[in-house]
């Protein structure tokens, strides 16, 4: 099944919370350049977090930017107003900072998503929503590859902000008729990841360790099976949903091609970055050690069933498109 | 099996957040003249919510209310000092409420938890935590009776933002030793439940028709059959599972001794209160509909084989206790 037509974009009124970050500006990009729509981004640009004004260098002057926060509860009500689509992506991904600073993440992961879910009911309540969710709702699993009945144990405050936070925008599609759907999005990576520090995932560590010819650590014996989304099938996935009125109402699953071990990750890494580092297996770190969850990798199938969607791109070339970038663009991602 | 002793209660000081309203002041009142414990009342007396004075009459004397709102995040850190014994029950419990001002319900029932539980995590990391949860968090049931498996499917703001707080304290036991068990009611019901408006649920709403000889409106046939806690046995809950080692990390149901149907528990209140009222069958209001969630209630084996706790008091005796008390005390409670 071939993917839906994404020409409902063509002059729709779109905006993409978290549109300065990782996955947010590739889909802005999609969505201006070859898909025609009228995209408005909103970010913080919170120092620590994934946005960068580089990310959209090449569609600055065809998108509007409002530089905003999402805890704001006033400017959303009016930012919302006419969206046709509104790609969710705006959040507090680190699980790290979330144990750091749990109320931090709670604001933003769920105090936010509620402001601009009542944004909505007031002001447009047409708009048809897809939230960024995260398989690390789901815990330490229980079986895999974890589907979306497995139960959701999140073991960070993260998950369980994104639980909630999934749960209201699936509450106001069914109670208010706001048309929302969430997608669960595993290891994703590409271009214009965070590369400032290291507490965004491990995927973005290994990769700029390797680039710099750093040693990488992987803890335990590294055979925890991870799965891993290319940044593009990532935003495909993101426009399949918000075309599809299946999907709404539902969360589901955003996976990979196949499951690959933390130790195979980290070896690709060095082998394509070519810079001469290694891969050194540690012990788990006590603070890491709690919140370690074991192998998980996810089962998309039903996201394919309703939409047609599927990985296209594998490990190694995301991988290669990943460090062709950064060796050409990496100085505005090493730095501020 | 018979219940745990409660000689560990004796000399222990023991915090009971929400403590003037309906559970924790019986719980208090239990604590101080039975057990004698050193018991530390937090309540904020918000005028729509539960906290009365009038609930710790003949306890005034001997315990220390400190009035004071559970968001207030740096009272907290001072006042779990110390405490060998926290049951946390303040909150935000009107589900109704919760829809018309979910950010309210996401401060109390969320960030308030995450303030409580950081405060134990810095100044008092060997306490053991009680936390009041809610049967609200299943959803609609997916089978009955509901069992601690049962997928968390909230269908109200209230709901999800339980099932973070829930979750919050079973992460602090997991992660930090922060002893913290969890336990999810059904219907509570006996003297000192709020009388003064109709959005703490139904059975609050029953027994004051009743009592007032007014018509009680059962939606659709009354035939969803709901579980019912006398106030004494949810008492007797929370103190069996705060001396049992083994309930500690986990979230278990509190249930009745049978399930009710609501045309029976509203003719029940009807024929105990004897002021003439009746039971009308009345279609679902929109509103009321869209969170409805069917017959629902819980299997407590659970709570059972660790502590021995069941339930003692029918439902017919529980009301006429009610009935009993509300005609002696009841302009306490239908005015502020």
């Amino acid at each position: 099944m071939p993917l839906p037509s994404f020409q409902p974009y063509a002059g729709a009124r779109v905006l993409v919370t978290g549109g300065l970050g990782f996955i947010g500006s590739h889909l802005s990009q999609k969505l201006v350049v070859e898909l025609g729509a009228d995209v408005t981004i909103i970010d913080s640009l919170i120092p620590e977090y994934g946005g960068n004004p580089y990310n959209i260098r090449e569609i600055a002057d065809a998108v509007h930017v409002n530089y905003s926060d999402i805890r704001d509860p006033w400017s959303i009500r009016y930012l919302v107003k006419g969206q046709d689509f509104i790609f969710n992506l705006a959040g507090q991904v680190s699980h790290i900072d979330s144990m750091r600073d749990p109320e931090t993440d709670l604001d933003i992961n769920c105090r936010s998503q509620l402001s601009l879910l009542e944004a909505c009911r007031e002001n447009n309540p047409e708009t048809q929503i897809v939230f960024a969710a995260s398989r690390q709702q789901y815990g330490r699993p229980q079986f895999v590859p974890v589907t979306e009945e497995h139960p959701l144990v999140p073991v960070d405050v993260n998950g369980i902000n994104l639980v909630a936070g999934e749960r209201y925008h699936l509450l106001y599609d069914e109670v208010y008729g706001i048309r929302a759907a969430s997608l669960r999005l595993t290891n994703t990576y590409g271009p214009h990841l965070l590369m400032k520090h290291d507490r965004q995932g491990f995927i973005t560590t290994f990769i700029r360790l390797a680039l710099e010819g750093e040693p990488i650590r992987v803890f335990g014996d590294g055979s925890q099976l991870r799965d891993f989304t290319y940044v593009s099938d990532a935003v495909d996935a993101f426009l399949a949903a918000g075309v599809t009125e299946a999907v709404y109402g539902q969360a589901l699953n955003v996976g990979g091609i196949e499951p690959v071990s933390l130790l195979g990750v980290a070896e690709l890494c060095q082998e394509l970055a070519g810079a001469g580092g290694t891969v050194e297996m540690v012990p788990w770190p006590p603070d890491r050690a709690k919140i370690d969850i074991g192998s998980i990798y996810v089962e998309h199938a039903r996201l394919t069933e309703l939409t047609g969607w599927e990985p296209q791109v594998g490990l190694r070339e995301g991988l290669t498109e990943t460090f062709a970038f950064y060796r050409r663009h990496g100085d505005h991602y090493w730095s501020e």
